[in-house]
């Protein structure tokens, strides 16, 4: 190991995307973890809170008006949307943060509002905010105080549609995006929807038409359109942990082909190192990329005329929560974006 | 139990279908199992092939060739596709027959040589062959001869598709089907892709814009619609053994809503034993209907204008196949349409 | 339908039990639902607390102090440990009760405290209840006011053990149960350790050497062994929604063989309706069983000299729970043992 | 990276054992994968075979007579038992082999005969043959030319029971093991008991009193305890991918605790980078090891007097089979221990 050591701490660490994203630091040659907070579970270790994490050495957590701040170059926030932004606001300036949640990725304070509830408690810190799509706003993203990382979805659905969006080959009006997702994308919050048996053996729709990722989808693609734009977003819950799948319908531009899409995907992503053109032999799968931080994308023709289909997957814990979090780390401070993101996937 | 006795031959009795339906008529009350086929399980017993079984009074499985139709009045394939249309055609006349394949789905021989890659093998019978979607064609089945149960894929999308293409209430050029299948729709057979770990955690389409379901549905969305149709259809695996979910994205006619579509929907089916309109309260899952024969269905509003989104879902193995099946038999031997098929939905 | 309808009050209808007891009456020809209690949820429909029953005509929730007890004959609790007692306590004369909970399953007041934590509330209905277990309690349940059923682990061990305990043919003494159990089982309460993701791709001991079903397994065992044993019970979570299934290690007694158990039990069981030893030509697993009352037993030898293996299964909230009940309700009513569970077992 | 790098070829690289191996190479600093045969899949590419490790630059599966020894120095057999010993015995000498087959593990041609139903084909190299449980052969195994790794279950009872035998705590003629594990250790060959709707939504033993890892565990047990010993071995399937969990119950010598056991195995284990004694604070589970070499031990007093529980858990890919074949490389080829295992757990 060479180089100086990164401090990080990470709010929230005893939720999903945060015992992910310990995992992943685990392997990290430069970062180290000094803080961990966890409101409900300040006093407790890693073993009582994550026993698969209990055999390596880590701090307790703590509630996070307990943190040393000095001790941290970065904070990774895990916290569930609302609560991040009053805890941002109060992180001295030396700190560099890169946020899970949702409450920095929309850009307009009134959409925010509408969707949330309630109005934004840290309003000011938003312009500053850099969306962490890390294909899309590396130059961004190297120097911004505050990434906010894109939700799972939104990422699954950004990669695959905005290259043809910008190329004006579909019809920015007419987007359908039939989502599909593991259960460990809802956290680990109690809830009777997310118990075992109201899941297992099944697979049912949620949010149909209301999904808060919908307007966070919408901002970006309208800023590729270059008008605004909606979308339809259907998210389906199924009995996995982990793993989202998107099948997106779309009208061609007159004249285009579904091969003129997998030519700009193809084009866009050839430097990418963690986005993928697969070949059509296999149909993609979410297990293709099980706790690994790639993303595959693939395009078919429809049977319906003037339409084509396109599919993405990655892991929602990694590349669409930790792992993009990490890989937006290693922009900030200067290190090969896939540094510590190395791991092959998980089959079977 | 009052009434003659219905005795029935099952062939194919070792596959999924085969096996629920036996499950099903173990407590029919008229209806009696008095020939089992499986051509490579022939001379073993339920137990050995079917061991959820076992402890009931059953024939053991013998060679289609060895079959005595004397002892049937009516018989039920579930035969691989393209094996049944060899053997009906040598069925005696005075046996009716429900066939749960593919083999007498299609009207037209030419688009069955074109999905299915052969001729077929007893176009004579087509003609006469009922198209088994219980709630469309009782009439013609209480008196064929032959009824072709519909795909499971396609009596899901029928039901929830039919009533709004007949009404004029949705473009039928272009309705965009994603669908979700448990695994137990690709039946018994020996493939690396059925494998539990190719399947579990995970999930991933098939098929895409090539399903032979597609040509099934378009046929009587067609005859619905009055001209000739093509539809989007993709289906996707999902790690549970039964149940199926259908999403349709259908663009409305002209100032129609949603709320069109219900009305249209629960006017329909308000006589209906089986099809159920849900309230939006709780989003329906396939868990809902998990053994049972019932059909629940219902209808959103979309983010985008003009546009709706419809769900559907079934049991794969009950509605459908095996309870349609049984639906079907009770119409052609004047029971009433729902007996033995009762039982309410197994949840968790 | 002959005869009177038997009105049924179930309490506690909005957990697993509960509603697997409301699935099971819907195709019961006798009983009739006039009351449902469901505390948490009164007020709301079975629509909105089980969708998979909304399409039948029940009554919606009311709180247990709400119910008129004049509407029922019979009332079934599935309420939690520890508060069925004193509900039970309140109730009027005329009911008949059967208890799904542990509240009267042990006879011994200070074991029930020792293993519960509190004092027994209605110590005084204890001698006047009757153990549940149907194929050992038959005389004693057709005319009991209060029926204890027992817990579903109980009922596979004890079914398992009892006729081989009481004809002397192992070793009380030495008698290891390590049990599989899927997640239904442990209600359907809010607990971190009962989330989807907290299950689903693994498997982990629980209780170990203190659950509460070992006492009640022992109670009985020490009844047919004539001294008092301990067991070793280890039970297991399984990522599944049902079915238990227990592989028992016993010392033989001295000159017995594994075939003298098989003989004991195929015995002791050759007319009961539920109970059947399998043969050992396919190992039994949940599956064969799964939503019915049925229970399979198999005997197999040790590789180790002087010992046997057991393996029982059975749907822990069939034959485990619900189903035992209308069994034994049936008993208490008059009606053949088997009305209305004689549904077969649903697979795959 | 320093050093030089160590050609590596995969046999059999098709099976889910060699797709982990290859997963795990894929971040392992020395190891390169110079030849990969798959017989059935010769001339694809491994983009074809596991989709998952598509995207990265490996060679196409050859036949196993067609590979290039010469391009090698250590070659990784992941074939099905049987075939392995035919072609080990043709590899040229400068050839260094790491065996995951049982081919080579027992020592006694007699008992391979008797488990394996044939007489072995190579057993003039069978004396050299090192058993490559690494935390009991290290010195051995990095000397040999041929290491045979345990199989998984082996691994995981070894790991729990060794030092107790050895240090004398426990009666070594009554151990009963009762396993657990994930349906990937049966390989990924077509048997319909393989298939997902055989096994989700269940559990069932298999190979009850004559599993094939019975001898194996014996013969090394027998060692520690230094006459011959049966075991009783008892496996059931569970509907997981990966992971095993082994409850062991064992009567303890005279005047021994379960907190004799505790000491011992924390004794043996201190300075061991994959084992651990894990608190009691949680019970353990497969998914705190899944995909990383780690083993988790436990001890429990047993409510029978005289008597203990342990459990042990691993991931039969990893620490069962590839991983450790991995830890056996690094020492044959003088590397740190745990290079390219650093993996964390995978949860959820």
């Amino acid at each position: 190991m060479t180089g100086h050591e990164i401090r990080v701490g990470v709010l929230g660490a005893s939720g999903y995307t945060g015992g992910d994203l310990v995992r992943l630091i685990m392997t990290h040659p430069r970062l180290r973890i000094t803080v961990m907070t966890a409101d409900r579970h300040a006093g407790r270790s890693m073993q009582a809170v994550f026993p698969h994490l209990g055999m390596y050495d880590l701090p307790d957590m703590i509630a996070v008006e307990d943190a040393d701040w000095d001790d941290c170059d970065v904070v990774v926030c895990g916290l569930p949307h609302g609560t991040t932004q009053k805890i941002v606001a109060r992180l001295p300036d030396h700190l560099r943060i890169v946020d899970m949640s949702a409450d920095f990725r929309l850009r307009d304070m009134n959409t925010y509002a509408e969707w949330y509830g309630h109005e934004h408690q840290a309003p000011h810190l938003q312009p500053d905010a850099v969306y962490g799509l890390t294909e899309y706003y590396r130059r961004e993203i190297a120097t911004a105080r505050l990434v906010a990382c894109p939700g799972c979805y939104p990422t699954a659905a950004l990669l695959l549609l905005l290259p043809i969006v910008t190329d004006g080959l579909i019809d920015a009006n007419d987007i359908i995006i039939d989502a599909k997702s593991g259960v460990s994308g809802a956290g680990r919050g109690l809830k009777e929807g997310l118990l075992f048996c109201e899941i297992a053996e099944g697979i049912h729709p949620y949010g149909v038409a209301n999904h808060r990722h919908a307007p966070e989808i919408e901002q970006e693609i309208s800023l590729a359109a270059g008008r605004h734009v909606l979308v339809n977003f259907t998210p389906h819950l199924i009995p996995m942990n982990r793993g989202e799948l998107l099948t997106a319908y779309v009208r061609l531009a007159d004249s285009r082909t579904a091969q003129d899409l997998e030519i700009s995907l193809s084009s866009r992503y050839a430097d990418e190192p963690f986005v993928h053109i697969a070949p059509k032999s296999a149909a993609l799968a979410t297990r293709h990329v099980r706790g690994s931080n790639h993303v595959l994308l693939q395009v078919y023709e429809d049977r319906l005329p003037g339409r084509a289909i396109l599919v993405s997957t990655l892991d929602n814990l990694v590349k669409g929560s930790s792992g993009q979090a990490i890989q937006n780390i290693n922009l900030m401070f200067g290190l090969p974006e896939t540094t510590g993101l190395e791991q092959a996937s998980l089959f079977p």
